[in-house]
């Protein structure tokens, strides 16, 4: 039930988050996210539109992140794409229900809730930085090459 | 990020809940739920097809649910139009991730994880249950009306 533009979205920003310093050029984006490029290409409108992303399009084009991976959720990530929206009154604009919700809408409202809880507590730095974890989208080589401010990730926290 | 289809799944079932034992006629069905008759005619498939409902189509055709409300939970209704999927292993298929998944997929694993309780804990009788809470798409004056197995709704529970 779960958009897969979403998914999409925040595997572009765990990736450019690994070389927050650096324009990282749209193919290689394409192709460590597994994403298809016209598909990849969208979701880093919608990103831009977002002021999450800075860069240029083109063959010679590539992107970085806006802000620096520790001042990004992952909440502001799905929010650029398909916002997750709590539920304030009653859809139905039932009048007896208004911000009274019923059963039904309380239970879709407390899905939106705990996603904007998981999501907005995790940081893009905070995903890299998880010690005995594999790094997001990274196969074993990349890992020990990669770094976040000239310190090496898995090094750090 | 989440369907809007998903939603109008959960008002189609929730208003069948409220008469379990007749066929309500889908022009109802579409005036009640608020959903335009056409969306609603391939979500009432769906859910013919996860054996959630049974009837007929057509301009005398009208729907019931397969089970009694009890026997129904919000995630059936959820997986029937859009599953909702646990992450068992890397999505993108890195050897070196496997099921030790990433934080990220941790992350977007945890969301599936919540919504699965919220939904596969909350029957669709359950909604109609629940104490000093307004009834599922039901108006005031509709909600004195209705009853499940002759009980009229709001004196059970």
């Amino acid at each position: 039930m779960f958009s897969q533009t979403t998914e999409y979205a925040l595997r572009a920003m765990a990736w450019l988050a690994l070389s927050p310093d650096t324009l990282t050029p749209t193919g290689q984006l394409a192709e460590k996210t597994k994403v298809p490029t016209h598909y990849l290409s969208k979701v880093l409108q919608q990103l831009g539109d977002a002021k999450l992303i800075s860069g240029r399009r083109g063959v010679k084009g590539g992107y970085r992140l806006a802000r620096h991976p520790s001042q990004i959720t992952l909440l502001e990530v799905v929010n650029a794409v398909s916002e997750v929206k709590r539920i304030t009154s009653c859809p139905l604009g039932l009048a007896n229900h208004g911000p009274n919700l019923c059963p039904l809408h309380r239970r879709i409202d407390a899905v939106a809730a705990a996603t904007i809880e998981i999501y907005g507590n995790t940081t893009l730095e905070s995903l890299l930085l998880e010690p005995n974890a594999p790094k997001p989208l990274c196969d074993t080589e990349m890992t020990a090459k990669l770094s976040i401010g000239g310190v090496p990730i898995g090094t750090r926290g």
